[in-house]
């Protein structure tokens, strides 16, 4: 494929960021791609592995003469790094981040964008439980969606240029608002990390269940929840700081269905039981339909 | 492998029944294996598919000259069905069940088993999300855990063959008390799964959010829920039904605990999260060193 942008800057050098890098060199989409994290140990071992073609010493360093500048950090550290980078941001550069949230990176960047730079926030809905610059790789976006949300009067080509770099690395892409966007991901993401998260949590706490079963009987269920609650600390502590209200929104909702067949246990309703697992099964059918997963059967382990 | 018992009968023909015979079949581990369904087309497809040396048209008939009975219906069909087949249990012969709950499954059963008859409950902790007799593999109980329940003044040698028997189909195994088990699967199991048909009731209900959004964006967490939530609706009904006290005691910690969460979400206390979250992290590495799944990270789809 043919480069898109001429220097791009990855700040913060994760999963996502060493993912973009190992797509985007791949495909021959950007000529130079530059890379800075605050931590030296994160930067040694990406010089060490050949993630990006410079690591540089500041963020500043990093995004001089970048045409694409990608935020791969934390959504809490989004507003300093914005901050730090604003001076050095060249005309008609494009800024982006992969932040889980959006309103409020919209709220903690976009005041530091400097005029004649063009900020699309964007969102790739790909990942797994491993983080840090050795957990990338290229095939991460290969059919997932990597969702845009511009911000009115965003420049019409900015973004249908970094859309198109989006799809060069296999993703699908869509356009969304912020806080559409936010409510939408607090029911399809945040809010059921919070959950396995918490079962996690008493399945730890359980003394008269000791570790040991809990951990070897995990395959009936428990250990789809372990996968989930094994993600980043720092990366979820933030997404739930900053999708507070529509987590907490969609919290309450929750905890209100969860009373109901709680009380259908108790009333030993096992009407009410069997007719709501027969309406969730439905929504798997249409996963399955829309290529989100297949109907191969989970047992309990992965396949190597 | 050698043949341990002369003829198995199993009573029920889902995914653990049909999955049963295809592994014993496979190994040569019983003579000649009978099955019995009570729904007609279940029969019609078990002759179908090659299911069964012989499919009976009653479970009385399924029994009659068996060694090994194995009840692999429903646990709220279990009564009923040791009711109609005591009468022909053979003297000497052993029934087993696959029930998840066993407290419930030894007051049912038990009482019907005549003297001189051996019950041995167990539970394979094996399944997909799919159900029927045509959804059942030989190597669904390859290095899982099937736990034998055995009852008190049990015959020694009746639980020592039967646990040679799931060995031989690839399962490890373990003894195990029956309400301990109840409780310890009330955390590794019937939990998460009611907690995941709730959030997948919850997503469905929320008409903001459209279902081919959910559906669409299911990656993101929600994915690994719908999953569980597509399993049998009969099946955990009665799951729930049986082991009512132990979910409930369970379901009272995860609320409690999820309360927590959410109140720190509310008042922003990030590290209150960010500890939560490192603790469960390290859960995850208890159960990929105990083989109960890898490390490969799974980025939101089944590799075929």
């Amino acid at each position: 494929m043919s480069q898109i942008y001429d220097r791009v800057a990855l700040i913060g050098l994760g999963l996502i960021a060493s993912s973009l890098y190992w797509a985007i060199k791949r495909d021959g989409l950007a000529g130079e791609v530059t890379g800075y994290a605050r931590s030296a140990e994160t930067r040694e071992t990406a010089r060490e592995i050949g993630l990006c073609d410079r690591i540089c010493e500041s963020a500043v360093e990093a995004v001089e003469g970048a045409d694409l500048v990608i935020l791969c950090v934390p959504v809490g550290a989004m507003d300093q790094v914005a901050r730090e980078i604003a001076p050095a941001l060249q005309a008609g550069a494009t800024v982006t981040d992969v932040g889980s949230v959006k309103r409020a990176v919209i709220d903690a960047v976009g005041p530091h964008i400097p005029e004649g730079v063009h900020f699309v926030p964007s969102h790739p809905l790909a990942g797994t439980e491993h983080s840090g610059p050795r957990s990338g790789f290229a095939e991460l976006f290969e059919q997932r969606w990597f969702l845009l949300v511009p911000v009115e009067g965003t420049d019409g080509d900015a973004v249908d240029r970094l859309e198109s770099l989006w799809q060069a690395i296999g993703s699908k892409t869509v356009r969304m608002e912020a806080d559409h966007h936010d409510l939408v991901l607090a029911v399809t993401s945040h809010t059921p990390h919070l959950i396995a998260y918490t079962m996690v949590g008493v399945a730890d706490d359980l003394s008269r269940v000791t570790d040991s079963e809990v951990i070897n009987y995990s395959a009936a269920g428990f250990r789809d929840f372990t996968r989930i609650a094994a993600s980043d600390p720092t990366m979820w502590r933030d997404v739930f700081l900053n999708n507070k209200d529509a987590t907490l929104e969609i919290l309450g909702r929750f905890t209100e269905e969860l009373f109901a067949l709680q009380r259908a246990i108790r009333t030993e309703d096992g009407d009410m039981l069997h007719d709501y697992f027969t309406r969730t099964r439905a929504i798997r059918r249409g996963i399955i339909e829309a290529g989100q997963d297949t109907d191969a059967p989970d047992f309990g382990r992965t396949k190597t």
